[in-house]
């Protein structure tokens, strides 16, 4: 039978997959990617589509997904806002029954997480999530899969997680959906992370979604988050539908720009991610950004390829 | 030679097929939908584009044609009113030149029937009518391929329209595109439509375009026009374009709810149909909807599946 | 590797390429277009991704583009000025390192080339002018693909360009993006262009980024420019974003329509070409127009056509 299988899983936030699933994810995107590099078609998922749904604007996940969904062999159909909307014409469950007989799989962004789990609940096929108000999983997916392409074993590993397992991720700045996710992350992936937002923008673990507060530690300082870190990462001051507190944030975060003096406190081959777009000279200055520790083109590219896995793992289950 | 081969057709309403050609259209259909449902890839329209010119919104006739034309291997372009308006940049004779040019299949939603006629009159590619101010062809397509699905004979029959033959459909509501649509499909495959509107919004024959009017009766009640009937069906009380009418409408419909008591004049096992989105409490209660007699899901899957088989026909002609 | 390597081109104006690469394109052009006349698949684009990124609005581009890859078997990225603004969010040099990243090809619809410059020194893959403010060069692709068509050896050419060459074009009417363009073909190809616009009008041979300025000569009064001329071509009086000069344009310009005087002084055979969308009446009478001498309607194929001739170029290079 064609949709509506037993095994059938959503992708909503991280702990929605089990460690060892996320260790296949990796490899499989080392695979996909080298295919991608060498030219080498795979097209797995001809004859499937993907329905993206965007309430909010987008450039790196509309082009991630859609090319990677091309790359794949299969077909994409955008929804923008001014094509339906969750929610206004219609109740999101009816929306979810009629587009989800028609596609094989449903990318949605948008802005409460209830939302995206009510769709989930009456669709057929399977649902990522591609941004909430509360998570970024694919950002993070990519992120991972970034610092594990640049400190695992080179051509991949038979456990890709192992290079990551007892690590320091530091947070720097607002304490938004990537920080959340980035929490979750370190539940399931077994990393901490070390958090300094500005008084105000802390981080909610119960927003976060984590049981074990074991995975984090908080820091007033941002200097003190960066100390001994192997990866510092953060974000713009003010994140999509936050514009209005623009003023406000620039004065809060200003302390909160990842600068030469961070990076110089941590690991000494630490890596710079961004998940852009990026502001010199706001969140991260341009010697950092444009400097020989920042990852984020790769970062960028590997939103790509980690969906494009997932697309199949979700699509296809496991491979061989 | 490629288009304006002496057989184009286009679907620009029911009158422009006959009989026989909807009975092999409904059997494609049943054919199609059996092999996405099995995952059997069936790509007769690698090649060719559809360009879709959307002058109105849509979510269903958006999803359903290009997912639909992507099963077929096909490709898809979307041309919404941002990127042209159709007669205003340009006369839309034009535009007809120009883009049948390029594709090899056009899908119009436009306000004025006489617009898509003439885009069709200058067009060297088939046009098919996703939507005018006087009919919805491919949604009484999908309605009747519904009927017939669950009322015909079990893994299809050599004449698919002999179930619908004779049977009555109950139209309960809005005298709109729809109900037009609804009477010239009674009069093209041979049954009867009972109708029941608001004064005010009566039914004109005239701009259904049907020769014979015995293919429907007035009724003032509709409690009247569902007695006994197979089908019963409705829409929304204020299409798009009448918004401005909206409060108005609610009053003179408010009569005009399929509820149970209907449906329990009906026959035991009449259908229920809306070709969504639907509002629960106005055109239709819960019960009714999400009841056991609704086939509105497969009413809305079924719009990609006939379309398919109409693209199919139009591109191809009769296969095998 | 895939992308980066030594010898990718950009397209950004037509003095990107020498005249045996575009000998070799028209006769890619007639090929690409035989096997679409005669339905004969051809995709050497599989597994190739266009993104398209527009600026301003367009049919023509977009639709040509769109098509024109899916029929080369690739696939397209439309992002519009909803998705995505260049230079807005973020710098243009970094929207062109995610962007290039993740697709084969992009073509940009944008105001400045300097923009346009920008994006391609900062992409890995080939990028195309698809309109600035100061060039179009693929529509004079098209514009010299059509006379070649209409006015070379039957069947194709040795040297395709043997038809053009010494000939006269007769630009009438507004000295922008269309004229300098025509100006560097002249150079590049071997003609000669006859300009006049109205004064104030004037095409700068500056901006037209000519070295050689025998390749045109400029006439006071458009019947002049005619008087002999192979081919007479003309824009719109206003084109995208110049609408708030249009009622000064209107007076400015009344003596600029093409009209059966001047085709009577051109060659007897003289083509006529206008790039569209036309407005009859204003820079070209009806008669001109829907005359047998114009063959707007090949034009505007033609983009297509040549689009998918020099995408399969700047992507594989010389084949066979």
């Amino acid at each position: 039978m064609r949709p509506g299988d037993s095994l059938m899983k959503h992708f909503l936030q991280i702990k929605d997959l089990r460690a060892e699933e996320y260790a296949y994810l990796f490899e499989r995107t080392r695979i996909v990617k080298t295919r991608f590099k060498n030219y080498e078609r795979y097209q797995p998922l001809v004859d499937r589509t993907l329905a993206m749904i965007f309430e909010k604007a987008s450039t790196r996940t509309r082009v991630s997904f859609e090319a990677g969904m091309y790359q794949m062999g299969g077909s994409v159909l955008n929804l923008t806002t001014s094509d339906t909307q969750l929610g206004r014409a219609e109740p999101v469950e009816d929306t979810a029954r009629v587009i989800s007989r028609m596609v094989d799989i449903v990318m949605i962004r948008t802005y409460e997480q209830t939302k995206i789990e009510r769709f989930a609940a009456h669709s057929r096929v399977p649902v990522i999530n591609g941004l909430t108000n509360e998570y970024h999983p694919c950002q993070i997916l990519a992120d991972v899969y970034t610092y594990i392409e640049h400190r695992g074993a080179r051509g991949g590993d038979a456990d890709p997680l192992r290079c990551l397992r007892g690590k320091v991720v530091a947070w720097v700045g607002d304490g938004n959906n990537m920080a959340n996710t980035w929490l979750q992350a370190a539940e399931v992936l077994g990393f901490t992370v070390h958090v300094s937002t500005p008084s105000g923008y802390e981080v909610d673990p119960a927003v976060a979604g984590i049981r074990d507060t074991n995975c984090y530690k908080v820091f007033n300082h941002p200097l003190e988050a960066c100390a001994g870190a192997h990866l510092v990462t953060t974000d713009v001051w003010t994140s999509m539908g936050y514009e209005a507190e623009n003023e406000e944030r620039r004065k809060a975060f200003v302390d909160w720009c990842v600068d030469e003096e961070m990076m110089a406190v941590a690991q000494p081959d630490a890596l710079f991610m961004h998940c852009l777009p990026a502001h010199r000279g706001e969140e991260v200055t341009a010697e950092v950004i444009d400097g020989p520790q920042s990852v984020v083109w790769d970062e960028a590219e590997n939103r790509m390829h980690v969906q494009k896995a997932l697309m199949e793992y979700l699509l296809l289950g496991r491979i061989g």
